[in-house]
């Protein structure tokens, strides 16, 4: 039997520290040293994420350990790099960073680590910056067509559920305003689309990030849909093989013939994708779990790509379905 | 044409505050003449209240004018009773206050403002002391049988909307949290059951409060669904004609012989009721709206009364229903 | 006191016939006469549409009068045609058709009715044919633009409550399947896009219909939330100006300088509209109740100016807000 | 390696056919032969259990394959009896019903598959009655009490989920009405109770069946939150203590000293229990998720238990939690 490797959580405390709490749990291959959290030092994990009653009596720990091979920082933008020139971690501990702090790459050696992009970088990296939610779902919507030069100007709408705006208490995330709710925020400023212009660049120098972005709120707590609008000159069968081609050797992400719904990905890794040919415009539809493969279960991916464990270990989940 | 009254709201920011606010300026006979709140002064009432855009162009006043015919006071718990230490109100104009604080009688001149139970008292009083929304939706099922002095060991299930807990932010009122979810609050010592105690004995003095009360958080915003079980000697006709009897003459609860659903009443100022029997034992399920019913419509019912209005007056609201 | 008029609803049992029954109920200036419903004929209206459980005892009728000043159709789509074609109904009686039967001018005398495009020829009309619930949302957002002669290629996205897809079971409207969900359907090919399309046209001659529309459905029951985005040349203050110009005479239709959400809107016959405006494009969000503003409360609004009543006559509803 | 057992399902289109589906695709023990399904033959799953795309390619078949180790019934009630009337399965093939069909013991060989009160039996079994949703749920409350022989008059309330009641579309679970609603139904009559009577009169023989149970409609899709409530002599720590002893060989009930809630299940296995004491009253609360502790993932944990396998084999689910 393989000895499971070690793994750490900086900042256990908040959505994306609970959700990789709850994945590396299960996970065949690892084994969870510590979860540290300086609000909530001493307490159990059960105290805070609910759901880990009779799962585990670990408790949240002031201060990290460095007995292991992987640590991942679930911390709050700002605070990852804070904490790393706090904290000098050695090169041989790999880093997962699932803030924002290291996604536009240069000056620093994270690799952006969304597989269906950069796989084979991140199997050599020792430091990765998690992407952004919203990032990943618009991202492997387009990706395809950045691959073949075919992006131009693209209007995008994308809702999401309440997770992403975090644990801590806002007006907008209170229950009697959000419930049965929709609004609009940050219009065409969303934060993620800088990360989204890097990699489409990255595939497509000519594209000049034309990408209107209109994000929703939604009245749900898991989940992003995107539909994105651009011109298209093919057929929609070349689409799909297009598509299908490009993701083949991508396990989580799936191109599906039928129109997608939100509750086929949530409590996944997945993404689903759907496309649509209307006269001169392609439509692509697709849809994540934003703290899953938005956030903690691609970092798992990440973990697994780097430690050489099979992609898809821990993360084969049981979809809420319903 | 009559000439309307004058109203004021002291603490207007809140959700009882902005209930009593919609209703009063659609209400025909009054005229709203100043919101007071502290926290908000200056600011418009849609800036807090922001379905008011179009409706209103009224700000908060940091002051309040005693040139007004009725005062509601939508304070939180304990800040009424200070409010009124610290301001002293005239007789001549009303005050109908909307928290906890004068609802157990004795030792002021503030009468219980359940209709159902003190409409007379209501139409002569110059102060009232509205219910609260659990007791309200409890009581209405009870009062019937109270009259006939037919109460023992109740066991009373009931349910309530996120927005009895308040604007104010709450681990407990987190969207990500609240939504999907259920859980059990305060059993049997809930600060209702005081108010609920008084009314049941005053009905029927051999009553000695073994009401056990269970009251449970739900996942929806507006509402109050309750089941009431205990034991009865008579069959159901008896009881319907009983529950019919007892409300013949108060326009908003209503007997239902269908099973009843919350929605019914949603966004009304109505309490439907539903009677069952098995074997021994009586059901009686009741709903209402925690805000309107339970708070803000029956502020202005009981406001209705005390100025000698059709009891309706402002309160023919159309039901969300769907 | 002014007598009141008579109205009569065929096709009673859906969901906007309910809703112009609370609304009619409510109104200070009518009289229902009667209720129509082949499939409930014969049983009370509160036995289908439950909130009016003490409300009142009317019955659904089997047959219609024509005793009657207005007949609201709230048939579906293609039966209006055929009622209409089955009953020859006299020209003194006026007509308001609910469904898209006669929502393409041309070969009929129905009159396309959105006051805010069209309020003189409705107040001369004696046949009105009703607007879709997108095709409003989506044109109140546009209206000011066409009318200065400003669009061009236009990306909208639109997301509706459950209730748009009325009271029939399906699988998309079944909880389990709905709640938490959010899919597209109709990309592009909706049939609200030929009034739309008419309407825009009509102020514009030069617009060729390039309005790229995406439907969302959404995991709630009443609401229409749209954001459209298309190139603009001016600045923001001047698309302040336009759209508060030309809505200035329109009591339902709000520009607000806040971001929008569409719980100010629920339950009410408003629509409010945000504008933004980002490097080249405007953005203008808008959002209405689907049920109301978006079907049987801009009925009401139609009766009222047909018959010459204040337009806001039984249109001052209390917003649910929460 | 051990050798893979073979399992089929019989009726794998409704909810706990899919939700058997889900469990048995990641389950590392057991290879899913077929999925019978007579509506659906020929199809894909994932035409049907939409989350399922890319991750299985198999087709419902018409027939049943008899080359397994166990069969699933996930039939109607009714359906199961005459689906074994009608097929004679070898007494080698496990088999485990769903249906409520075999749940009241006696003229038939098969077991009630409720592992909390009888592992051993379960173990020793080719035949399982699995048990009922609102049955788990209320008994996981009451078993440890009935062990002890402290039953008397209990009183229950309990709400659930839309998955409750099937796949097939029902006026109660249109989204439409149900959303933000609570109901009751079936008071004093489920057809739970019989099943939940004869397992506590199996461990407390005194018990006369004094249960008052009123069912609650949730306007959610998963889950089920229990209260009962009856009188105790002791002292609460007395109770924890009865409660942790009694469940202390059962992996997947937990009692909790933090009040529960719905959440912390759904999406598990797991049953929570929370215990108050009032005056002398003993209240337990306790919480599952109907489709998996109450349905599926129940019949799971009794294969796991026919076959010698770890119980919690392919049952360490991620929880939603959020």
């Amino acid at each position: 039997m393989k000895k499971k490797k070690k793994v750490g959580i900086i900042g256990g405390a908040g959505y994306t520290g609970g959700e990789t709490i709850r994945l590396l749990l299960n996970h065949p291959d690892v084994e969870l040293s510590f979860v540290q959290s300086r609000s909530q030092a001493g307490k159990y994990l059960h105290s805070i994420h609910e759901d880990l009653v009779g799962d585990t009596t670990l408790k949240f720990s002031k201060d990290n350990s460095l007995d292991v091979d992987v640590i991942f920082l679930c911390l709050g933008h700002g605070e990852s790099s804070t904490y790393l020139n706090e904290n000098k971690i050695p090169e041989k501990i790999k880093i997962i960073d699932l803030s924002q702090d290291n996604r536009i790459e240069g000056g620093h050696s994270f690799v952006y680590g969304l597989p269906e992009l950069n796989k084979q970088r991140i199997q050599d990296a020792n430091r990765i910056a998690n992407p952004g939610c919203f990032a990943t779902a618009i991202q492997l919507g387009l990706l395809p067509l950045a691959s073949e030069g075919l992006l131009s100007s693209i209007h995008t709408t994308a809702i999401t559920g309440s997770t992403g705006a975090g644990r801590q208490l806002q007006d907008t995330t209170h229950f009697s305003w959000r419930s049965n709710n929709i609004s609009a925020y940050k219009t065409h400023t969303h934060q993620h689309l800088a990360e989204i212009n890097q990699s489409l660049k990255s595939l497509q120098s000519s594209f000049h990030g034309s990408l209107y972005f209109i994000p929703w709120r939604g009245d749900f707590t898991r989940g992003i849909f995107v539909s994105s609008t651009l011109p298209f000159q093919g057929d929609l069968k070349s689409a799909y093989t297009l598509y299908r081609h490009y993701y083949k050797d991508h396990p989580f992400t799936s191109v599906s013939e039928a129109m997608i719904n939100l509750k086929q990905v949530v409590n996944t890794n997945k993404c689903l994708i759907h496309i649509e040919l209307i006269n001169d415009q392609i439509v692509i539809h697709s849809a994540i779990d934003n703290l899953i493969k938005g956030a903690s279960g691609q970092a798992v991916q990440n973990m697994n790509l780097m430690l050489g464990l099979d992609e898809t270990s821990g993360l084969k989940l049981k979809a809420v379905a319903l």
